[in-house]
């Protein structure tokens, strides 16, 4: 069949360009700076291909598959799991190559994980930084099923010269100027972490092409970029990887040239799914007089969520807390509200075990990255 | 569990609302008329939430799931399936209530349908009905399993008074002003077809909650606002159903007080896997010279697709067609293009088997509804 032989032959020709090709310069597109001006085309095409999770999907302890928050950089690749192959290369004593099967046949392990994208919030930010336009919506909690990374480290043998490893997905495009397969790298140490997966399944089936298939990094607690899908090579380098993905982009900057600092964790965050119904166009909600059982989620990265609070008409009080799913896994709250005729403000805020708390307003930056700022929404009681 | 305790709650609340409950007159929130201004929040609000496929995902048959678009009018329910009940009933005579199990065990049938949301293309239009602002990712094309509705009707004895069947979705919410139920109509010999199904599974899995668990209704050819999500009745009446999503939106009208005609089958249509590699921001693609292979689908809800013809620089040639994945379903095309150095425009128009074509401009409506004008995107080619 044509599509099959399309499938082998588009992985082939991947499979053949090095993760590390000199990228090709073109013509610059590097978004425009930060603006107050209206949404435009470029975003509403992104928020159109770039997929948020539905505040109403907080109700779900783990995010049903393709709910979850996606951002695919290029294109979703058309990969033939047969000729697949995963290279860990580089400064290592034993170069290996990982078929789909060899990694499928290690240690498996299944993890719940709340991802969020790092420019979650990003269209809050004002001015704007001009991306893919994030209200709330870039995030999602999944169970993830893969190998740990680090018996596959030690098993190839990182040199000590090594100072880094680099994660190479075959998704390959133009970003700020500069053609380039998506890559990020973590130091030794971060990768040796035993929370690290390459995972090959999600909420217990194969991953989803969107998703990484056939196999994903999956780094537990630092914002979704990490996480390099569509895994091909990884690389131990002997100094840091400037790549485009790891120093141009997702960094905390004040200008365009402010080097800043990288972007890593997930900072706390806790969200609340909006109650009552929805006006279809607006989104406002209207909710019915009398007891209301909001309720939410809460994260954060690095820390355990500790206190989530929510705030009704300038009054802040404490939600019960749920057990989380997991480690690395958001925790669901609820809080009874006694809810009266008339137009009111709910907002709700985490804290974390580091002492992280959600900021009144947003910590602004010229990539809009890990705004974690207060989710705010009025609603309507009627009587 | 909490979380379980407050999935039955809510599934048992909205069980006791009648599916044809009053609607509750509120502030009106129509969307604003037309315009040829910016991008409004709400509209990108609308788009984050409402998942197009990303046209890459052309290249895959049946669409993964995940990234077959999704649009939800109010809030994805929650609905729990042991307490979930459909009724039929109305003018019948033997009103049935079935649960889930009673119609897994009837009849089993799968089938592969390509469907497009009536708004795709809306974002296109000049002015712009401001809505769901769709560009050309509105659709996909799913393997649906699901029991005939037909032997159901029969079953329950459809009265000779009665003129359409009204299917009633869980979803509730506010729209033009009026809080309702999502509800559609189909007449009796429409909803008799045979390939109407109450579907269960998708892609060979429970229904995931957004594409409307536990059963939904699946009318093959049509736009997707009549398949309605989270079925909870089905009502025999002897007139027009007049409800909100019938008398007053998916209606092809000229100004705010046109009736209008109803919209019901998907117009021919045919889409091209953008070639290439992305750049991130602006989707502009880049094309090594040389022999490409064009790809994409082409579908019409009423005809079959007869042929697809691909346009290089103005010039129009037939491009190789597949054969269908069903009756149903798109159709793969493929066209070999030598690409020559330099920027060229590329596109894409199908013809179906009752003579319709694609229009060269967009048939302009006021709700934005059923462009299926022609795909044209601009290419460059480097040496």
């Amino acid at each position: 069949m044509s599509v099959n032989t399309r499938r082998t032959a588009e992985g082939a020709a991947v499979a053949t360009q090095a993760p590390t090709a000199p990228a090709a310069p073109t013509e610059p597109t590097t978004p425009a700076t930060p603006t107050t001006g209206p949404i435009t085309r470029e975003e509403l095409q992104l928020a159109s291909r770039n997929h948020a999770m539905p505040l109403e999907m907080l109700r779900w302890p783990v995010t049903p598959l393709g709910m979850h928050y996606l951002l695919v950089h290029f294109d979703v690749p058309q990969i033939d799991p047969v000729s697949w192959r995963l290279n860990i290369g580089g400064l290592v004593n034993l170069p290996h190559e990982y078929t789909l099967p060899d990694l499928q046949h290690r240690e498996r392990r299944t993890c719940a994980v709340t991802m969020e994208c790092a420019g979650n919030g990003r269209s809050r930010l004002e001015p704007r930084p001009v991306s893919q336009p994030w209200d709330q919506g870039g995030v999602g909690t999944a169970e993830w099923t893969g190998t740990p990374l680090a018996p596959l480290l030690l098993d190839a043998g990182v040199s000590p010269d090594a100072v880094e490893l680099v994660f190479t997905g075959t998704d390959r495009g133009i970003q700020g100027g500069v053609e380039h397969q998506y890559a990020r790298s973590l130091t030794l140490a971060e990768a040796m972490s035993d929370d690290v997966l390459l995972a090959y399944e999600v909420n217990g089936q194969v991953l989803p092409p969107q998703h990484g298939y056939p196999v994903r990094l999956l780094v537990p607690g630092w914002y979704g970029m990490t996480s390099v899908k569509w895994l091909q090579s990884i690389e131990a380098i002997d100094h840091s990887f400037d790549g485009y993905q790891q120093l141009d982009s997702y960094r905390y900057t004040q200008d365009a040239d402010d080097p800043g600092e990288p972007v890593q964790w997930i900072k706390v965050r806790s969200l609340m799914a909006p109650p009552g119904v929805p006006d279809f166009f607006t989104r406002q909600r209207t909710v019915e007089a009398g007891p209301v059982q909001l309720s939410g989620r809460a994260w954060s990265g690095k820390g355990t969520v500790d206190s989530v609070e929510v705030c009704v008409d300038g009054v802040w009080e404490q939600a019960q807390l749920q057990a989380p799913a997991g480690r690395h896994a958001w925790r669901g709250w609820t809080f009874t509200w006694i809810a009266t005729p008339g137009s009111h403000e709910l907002a709700c805020r985490a804290t974390d075990s580091t002492g992280q708390i959600q900021p009144e307003t947003p910590e602004w930056n010229y990539q809009g990255m890990g705004n974690n700022d207060i989710q705010r929404l009025t609603v309507t009681v009627r009587e």
